[in-house]
């Protein structure tokens, strides 16, 4: 079985985890969010890249949230003493991932080949896929005006209500090409996972890209809900779901986001799921590697069961 | 008395500190190589610049000779593992000197200003200037090529003998002009000091650069031996004054270089000295930073002597 993980950051990143202790290299390919990328200290950061990557490298820091474990910010300190930026912040080691990812982009590599190189540096079998070749920049319309998204998120910690949600080519094209991995990834995908991770500044990136939306409903496409007993796991969706859809935040609400793209939905044991469709419920909650494996397989499992067809 | 003081890295900081603890900011002028200066990471790395301003901040590495003390390296242990280039290393304090410069370079501000503002950030008051706004790099011919100064001190740790060293803009000009704040300076001098330094890669370039020549000689200038028992105190020099001017490695091989521009010179005590021109023997190494305060009281006393005249 092929499959295709659609992935932002923490989130998604554990249970990409999962998937990958699961799974193959030849079986699964990770779809990441580059909507969140920016250019920081005239680094080019790609935060869910590298989340997923460093979290399958099992260097993460898992508690932070963000960047690696055992992490130093002594470049951070000096850039402080010198009235830098230091509103979104990059530790040490991290700091050479942007160098050299800065460097090869430089230099005319493709992110996508860029993000190989680095996968292999860390040892990283399976195969991390920017969404795109090309920057697509999420923005944020709010009451204060319009924010990318990492200074609406980080410099501004999600406090301005999201009014609209759109995405940005900075050349002014309409439309953020879908990488050519991707697009070859889907078409040989027999199933396609959405992740835990927040619908509109994670997922609708990669479903804006031309070329994703008519490449799914080939293949099943399940999505794990990121809501858990009315709250999201991490990060803003919560007040997001209220500000943009009205809805308060439940499954529902991210099923309701999603269809009709969705052959089946994973949401936590005891939340109400959307009864419109096949749905798993399990623990959602992952917290330790042995959580991530276990949802893994199961919604594997499930996705399984889907494809067979209604017993 | 307005002082301007010529330097390269290591030596001429080293006097550079005694002279800023002797000299108020308004009175001296540190004029900076940076002929060494390189992209590297995609960052705008100036060694020289860097080593006299961390020196003066007392943040230098002493012993290493070049970056920060207490520096630790764990972006370049990431650079490694993506198989970037690590002949030249960078310490992670020293990063955020060369990112926040790289930024500012690329937003168009002078470098100049730049270095002005690096040394607000660490408390620097004596004015640091760059020897020019403009790139040139010294060149290094040797029997196995031409290489970039780093190439050849760094990489090949200044194995390769020296046939020629020259300067090159990358922009294909014959000439580099002598930043305007260097010139001014120049013109106000009552005294120009040439710290002990290379000649040929260290203040070569400074004096090559347009307007400086002929700014010199309207007030003396008093050259610091940077050769000392027939030794140079740190680098390659001894072997380039055999290899570029086939000469031994002396006093009288560095005020031979530097003739007719001298007024005075500087040398250890016990070397045997030039004897066409008014020498001050002295002790010039510089261990400590009560060796760099005492050695620049007494060049500034024998200063003060020859700009009174002959007694």
């Amino acid at each position: 079985m092929n499959v295709v993980y659609l992935s932002g950051g923490v989130g998604g990143a554990r249970l990409a985890h999962g998937l990958a202790r699961t799974l193959p290299a030849d079986r699964l390919t990770l779809v990441v969010n580059t909507g969140d990328d920016l250019w920081h200290w005239g680094l080019r950061v790609c935060p869910d890249l590298d989340t997923v990557m460093y979290t399958l490298a099992d260097l993460a820091a898992v508690e932070r949230g963000w960047g690696l474990d055992g992490e130093t910010f002594h470049a951070l300190s000096f850039v402080e003493r010198y009235g830098g930026e230091t509103w979104f912040q990059l530790g040490d080691r991290d700091l050479g991932t942007h160098l050299v990812r800065s460097e090869w982009l430089r230099a005319g590599v493709r992110l996508s080949e860029i993000t190989a190189r680095l996968c292999r540096g860390l040892g990283v079998p399976h195969p991390i896929v920017p969404m795109s070749e090309e920057p697509c920049e999420t923005m944020i319309d709010t009451d204060a005006g319009t924010l990318t998204f990492q200074r609406w998120l980080v410099e501004h910690r999600a406090q301005l209500d999201a009014r609209k949600v759109w995405f940005r080519r900075p050349d002014g094209a309409t439309e953020t090409p879908g990488s050519p991995a991707v697009l070859e990834a889907l078409e040989r995908a027999d199933l396609v996972l959405i992740g835990p991770s927040n619908p509109y500044v994670s997922i609708d990136p990669i479903l804006s890209c031309r070329g994703v939306r008519e490449r799914l409903g080939r293949a099943p496409v399940v999505a794990v809900s990121p809501i858990v007993q009315g709250r999201a796991i991490k990060g803003p969706l919560a007040r997001m779901l209220e500000t943009l859809a009205s809805a308060p935040a439940t499954p529902h609400a991210i099923a309701a986001h999603y269809r009709p793209l969705l052959s089946g939905f994973v949401g936590e044991e005891g939340d109400e799921l959307p009864d419109e469709l096949p749905c798993l419920a399990t623990q959602t909650v992952m917290t330790t590697r042995a959580d991530s494996a276990r949802l893994a397989r199961a919604v594997l499992q499930f996705a399984e069961r889907l494809r067979a067809g209604p017993a």
